[in-house]
């Protein structure tokens, strides 16, 4: 197709283009530049005391510049949303979306990054030469396993925080409407044995962080069925999931698996049938958080869970990461947390949770992304668990 | 030092540091997200239509991304201000003022990048990699002679405009000065004779431009005086610059070379004695650009030269590189020029020359920064120059 300002027209038809037209950012100055004098501050002369100011003491480029409050949002564009790897260029619409949530949820500013690059020591190197830009790095849509190592060895490397959304976003998130969904039917989550359907980034994060939590048992099941030691042909990540999951020793499908299970948390893509949710225990808990399809029709779901939650926002209890990363950087950020530990990960969940306090309802285990609870809960919660796990530096 | 608030309201009784306080920057949301409607066009699952467009059409990431409007300011701090190697952090500052001032001079986004690598083969891979989330890629306080090899690579590898302010924003500049200052002396600029004090990246680059316009003859020094063919121990550059430059065959000292020319121009930090201005050729001309302190102090050269500028902006004509840079990306972005020419270089200059006009004065030979006619007329010139030369997309 050869693009003509009659092609764009038409395209912006749908107004998912007309509203991208030009793109979604800006870069605005936070001061006035009106005159010489003005000028004579912002840059030469006067900017030069405080470029010497900050070589002689480096912690100053946190003061007076915009660094301690930018996140890069960096991404290969290989994993984007479900349209997998479609480069960096074709991802460029994602970051800048996320870029925008980070401003309008919880006044962060972010800077979204599509690398043309996809090997592991590539990406991390650069990151790694962009860091002092930086305050954060929030990694986005680096496709499983590549995107483990590289978020393992930017925290190992760098002492800014560095969090790659798909996973812990998610994890967070999830995590949040668990713990109310649990509440709601009287059990903790040392009561629960879970099925994972999906070994990618989301699938291996929420495990983790739900193993981190106390789940009772959980079994997580790629392409090829439930996860267990001694299967053939799995990776280091899968290989380490094996160990520390599956206690009832499942090996066969997500549906065998889901017989009697207590939760189903979706996040592969697959679907599962009707009658594997109707095998699960009672007062079932449904998570098929696929977009734009979920694992099962939540309406299909509801007919024998007794709570439901998909990806959407066209039904109850929207799992949408908005909720989370917000407030998770810029609570870090405002302590200057060298780090997100997993006690701040699940400190955003529990207060997530928090939010919805009395009104929890089968329809109601997570709030809504334009609750202005929100973020000052998540920011609150992550900032004091900073300074609890002695990661914040003010 | 340690930093306590009480040492930062310390330092900010200096009004630069208060002004620098939490950085000079911010990016924002063009667009609304209001509620939930909002969001699943600007975000999930809205974007998706617009990610897979990209893809499929990958031209389009400039009319439905921010990328075709953003510019790179990339810096190693190995080269700021007179401050030499500074290091990433402490460039931020500068490379934050250049920012808003793409921002505030031309409505240009751009975006600050401090890298923390300096090999040139490390800058060039990286700048490579982040290509793809921007629409150029402006050089900023490189130290020469890497600055000229991190450049050229770029431009050979890129196909959109990189440019090092540093070396062509003052040239640009320099160029329209000398120009309006030969029209005031009834002159053309194959007329002149100039010596240039100064071969690191604005000496060279100035001297580029003006052998492109047709100067008479340009003789360059550095610090072990000026520079001829068989000289020892001269990098490649310089080689280079012996072979295009110094008709006359000067050998000996900048001074030296001063006597009987036409125009001096100091961009080296160094010092000439107002003897050697006094040995001037009638109607010299002096551009005594370091900063802060000229080469000679303008009231000095006044008395011999007839035109006098500085890169001051306490004193008449001065010579400031955001004449040229944000007006210069500006018309490149506007036609999606794959590079920026030489001519476009030249175009830019002659158009700023002429934003003076009739005016025309011994302290009037090139206008303020803040004369609102000088971006619109260098946008003009580059776009239409960008098409002439065969390089512009739209």
């Amino acid at each position: 197709m050869t693009i003509t300002p009659a092609s764009l027209e038409a395209l912006d038809v749908d107004p998912a283009f007309a509203l991208h037209r030009g793109g979604k950012l800006e870069v605005r100055s936070t001061i006035p530049v009106r005159n010489a004098d003005d000028l004579s501050l912002a840059y030469t002369p006067g900017v030069a005391r405080v470029c010497t100011a900050i070589a002689d003491n480096p912690e100053l480029v946190n003061d007076y510049t915009w660094v301690s409050n930018v996140v890069a949002v960096v991404s290969d564009g290989t994993a984007v949303l479900g349209l997998g790897d479609i480069g960096p260029a074709a991802a460029m619409p994602v970051m800048e979306g996320k870029a925008l949530l980070f401003k309008e949820f919880a006044g962060v500013d972010a800077v979204p990054i599509c690398l043309d690059c996809t090997d592991v020591d590539a990406l991390v190197e650069t990151v790694v030469r962009l860091a002092p830009s930086f305050g954060g790095i929030n990694l986005e849509d680096i496709s499983a396993p590549r995107c483990f190592e590289v978020e393992d060895r930017l925290r190992s490397l760098l002492d800014i925080p560095v969090f790659h959304d798909d996973q812990h976003g998610t994890a967070i998130v999830a995590l949040a409407a668990l713990q109310n969904a649990a509440r709601l039917t009287g059990r903790s989550l040392g009561d629960l044995r879970a099925v994972i359907a999906g070994a990618g980034a989301s699938g291996v994060a929420v495990t983790r962080i739900l193993l981190g939590a106390g789940i009772g048992d959980v079994a997580v099941a790629d392409s090829k069925g439930v996860i267990y030691t001694g299967r053939d042909g799995l990776n280091p990540v899968k290989e380490a999931l094996a160990r520390d999951t599956n206690k009832a020793g499942f090996t066969g499908s997500t549906e065998e698996a889901l017989s009697g299970a207590d939760v189903f948390i979706g996040l592969s893509g697959s679907t599962v049938t009707e009658e594997a949710i109707v095998s699960m225990a009672p007062d079932a808990i449904v998570f098929a958080l696929s977009n734009p399809t979920p694992e099962v029709h939540p309406e299909v779901a509801r007919r024998h869970a007794r709570v439901v939650a998909t990806g959407r926002s066209d039904f109850p209890n929207q799992i949408n990461n908005v909720l989370a990363f917000p407030g998770v950087f810029r609570g870090a950020l405002d302590v200057r947390a060298r780090t997100i530990t997993e006690n701040m990960k699940v400190a955003a969940a529990t207060a997530l949770a928090a939010v919805v306090g009395d009104e929890l309802s089968e329809d109601y285990v997570i709030p809504s992304p334009f609750d202005p609870r929100v973020a000052p809960a998540v920011i609150a919660a992550v900032a004091e668990q900073a300074r609890l796990d002695g990661v914040a530096r003010r």
